[in-house]
């Protein structure tokens, strides 16, 4: 693609010679001639110079002096540079059609135009819709529904009676509907099998990472929120209910029962404890551990969870505790010679 | 089914009027006319009052005062409200037989009226029990053993020569007998791989969560005892030794060699290390990091963990270390002055 | 086997009776008459004199007083133990040939002695190297490159584009290659996904565990080095780059563009932020949490993780605060007193 087109279809301002031939995209310290880039960060400014790019995506208002490539102004370069990569590196979907090694129930419904790959499952009375993919040996459980345009990579488990909004994409080993972990503890110490027979509902624009598993409760729902993204490994709990926009790093546990309102951020290894609730745009740093409700909009860390700037002073300290244990000692030692001297 | 015939199959008392029709079961909060529910906690009590269900199962001795649906009096509500929903809510089981598209060894031996969906693979020489439901894309090793009324979710790796008990529950994507993570340091710094060739065994009435990975050890054999619970995600290390009535949350990882006693309960995202002994009865709470052997009977908390009573109280201090550490720097400033004006 | 046989097969020297039969392994406290056993660790040399075992490894100057079973002795007894296992406990392996059950597109290509479980997939333009194993219900996703005298087991998910070199084991479950966690906040609050349409690449001799996921990066790579070995439920963020012989143990998370240098060893649980450095032969204790880029040849723990040493003492303090805090309060106390009674 000429630099010229790829600048018209981004709503880019183009500084530079259009007519260059792009031929890929890459960061701004790998890229190569023919590459394009773009400037992450005010960190990499100095890339800026040195980089081998023949095209960069800037902040409208940035100063490029030294810049040697040509310059894409953008209000929203991180956008801009999303929809370069959709542009210059294409994604190889699987044709459409059903593979003829799936197993797909005869009353199971598919939407015009989907793609099912080889050695998929789609059980009795599960729906598929239109234009969604569904990757090899997946499957979809009995009474599932499954939206359109979704994604499904291979070794996704939809359980049963599961439902799934449209534009989802769920990756690879990902599991939706497992058997929340409800036992009740019976005299003799054993522990009975609560059925876990509610559904689970996944609503539009979820993405969910590989081998993460969410599980379904007893009764009521567990919901994961409209445009909410879940990482890989992430463990959601019977009975969750998630909001909207979302964002859970890699290996975050949510306990059962508890609620996550919209626009919250949990960071990687992020623990939340069951039947709390954590408000509108909480983020919590990476390992940190909510033992208890969290009001909105606040920023916490540690475990148990604590406002992040205290987390940070205080963790500062525990450094320092042998040695302030030292000055604690030292000023009883004094002070003993000093009472004693005074006694006399 | 009417509720007096609920009351009866459940072996609770009825308050009200048994020929209501109950079609569910739910949540207290969400419950709609014709929903049976329960009250799991003294917390929700005022939901007694509000709760649009039809009956409520309530604990034996409990006030009741405003109730207005039916009660069904237990003396043990949590269990007749797990019994109530498999009652209300009866399971999809798959059909019985073998479905064509699998693939089952020859000398494979397969149980009466087991049930194995599309595209299962069972090895060699392996062996499941009577009514066992295997579910789609699962697979079996050679030389395996699956034992009677098991449930196999989809995805599930068994792998060559493990043996799985009665009445087991593997949950979809959980890993039965991956190779152990053993190597040997070589003088030239590389990992050279110990061979992972022993055993696992899952005794009865066992649970594996979605996505759970069990290892297998170069000799011996890693053991997870009877009526154990394990929820999603979780790592079980080689050659672990985990006792009876055990019940380890999601995300929970024990290292090699450790030994877990009957009944000890770990919260979500336990660590334990390798080579310890947990007792009998322990309990950890989320994210506790156990680096040494646990008496029985302790409730530890923290990494390294430490008893919880301690833990709670050392972590309420740690919030105000930046005061505390202004406090000694005062004391230190005010008793310089007293030396000073003492030495005049 | 004789026991004469196996010690000239290991490269051991023998003191006993070379006639001796040997038909198993096992761990010291387990063997039976007819083991070959290893002495591990000096902690456990008090079963040299108990061993059932027929024969044990022990290192070339170790006192074995006591000992009644024959001995090989050797310079690298864990070494010498593991070649023993590989040699008595002999691996399953499948069959040569493709699996008619399996999918493979017309265009992949498969090296010589290749062995292809049933019903696997194997995309267009994928490659296959000679004598690699692929278990059952694998899926190699379209233009993939799998190395040869690989192992692949069953359930794993080698993406799209995806480079794996030579000798590589990747247990069940495993994810190579899934979406990247890539995101970007636009103007009213939703995420746009940037396509992450980049590869990963797993060098010669990675062992990844079961249920690992490896995500791919938008642009660049995703490198996993020569000789790692990464354990079961671990995350790999995108555009990672792990060095040559490092050790991951289960369940760590590295967040994405973080660089782990050569011969690093992260113990289970700890996560490493993202575009961060961790230094060559860094090793990070249990749970430790790296939130900055750490020096070459550092121990580390806690999170923040600090030096091992600092943490070991700091968290033994951690355990006295309240009491700490008490001494503090009775300082004031006491000082506060003294200048009352100098004032007067």
């Amino acid at each position: 693609l000429k630099l010229q087109e790829i600048a018209e279809r981004l709503g880019c301002r183009l500084e530079g010679d259009g007519a260059l031939e792009i031929a890929g995209v890459a960061g701004i310290e790998d890229a190569r001639a023919g590459d394009l880039t773009f400037l992450a960060d005010s960190k990499y400014r100095p890339f800026l110079a040195t980089t081998a790019a023949s095209a960069v995506i800037v902040a409208d208002g940035a100063a490029c002096n030294g810049a040697r490539a040509a310059l894409l102004r953008s209000d929203h370069p991180a956008l801009s540079f999303a929809r370069a990569v959709g542009l210059l590196a294409p994604a190889m979907p699987p044709p459409r059609g059903v593979d003829r090694t799936s197993s797909i129930a005869p009353d199971a419904r598919l939407g015009a135009d989907v793609s099912i790959g080889p050695l998929v499952t789609v059980g009795a009375g599960a729906a598929i819709g239109a234009r969604t993919i569904v990757y090899p040996n997946v499957v979809v459980g009995p009474g599932s529904q499954v939206g359109e345009d979704c994604v499904i990579h291979s070794h996704v488990s939809i359980r049963e009676a599961v439902q799934i909004g449209n534009r989802v994409v769920l990756q690879d080993g990902a599991v939706v509907g497992s058997d929340g972990f409800g036992f009740v503890k019976q005299p003799d110490g054993t522990h009975l099998k609560i059925p876990q027979r509610a559904t689970v509902v996944i609503e539009d624009d979820v993405e969910i990472g590989a081998n993460t598993a969410i599980d379904r409760p007893a009764v009521g729902e567990t919901r994961i929120g409209a445009g909410t993204k879940v990482d890989n490994l992430v463990q959601i709990g019977h009975g969750v209910k998630v909001g909207r926009r979302a964002l859970f790093a890699a290996q975050v546990g949510v306990a059962g029962s508890t609620v996550i309102e919209d626009d919250v951020v949990l960071a990687g290894q992020v623990g939340v404890a069951g039947h709390v609730r954590v408000g509108r745009g909480v983020v919590a740093s990476g390992q940190a551990g909510l033992t208890t409700s969290v009001e909105a909009g606040e920023f916490v860390s540690g475990c148990p969870a604590i406002p992040n700037r205290d987390w940070l002073k205080s963790s500062s300290v525990f450094r320092q505790l042998p040695e302030l244990k030292k000055r604690v000692a030292d000023l009883e030692q004094r002070l003993r010679e000093l009472e004693a001297k005074l006694a006399e």
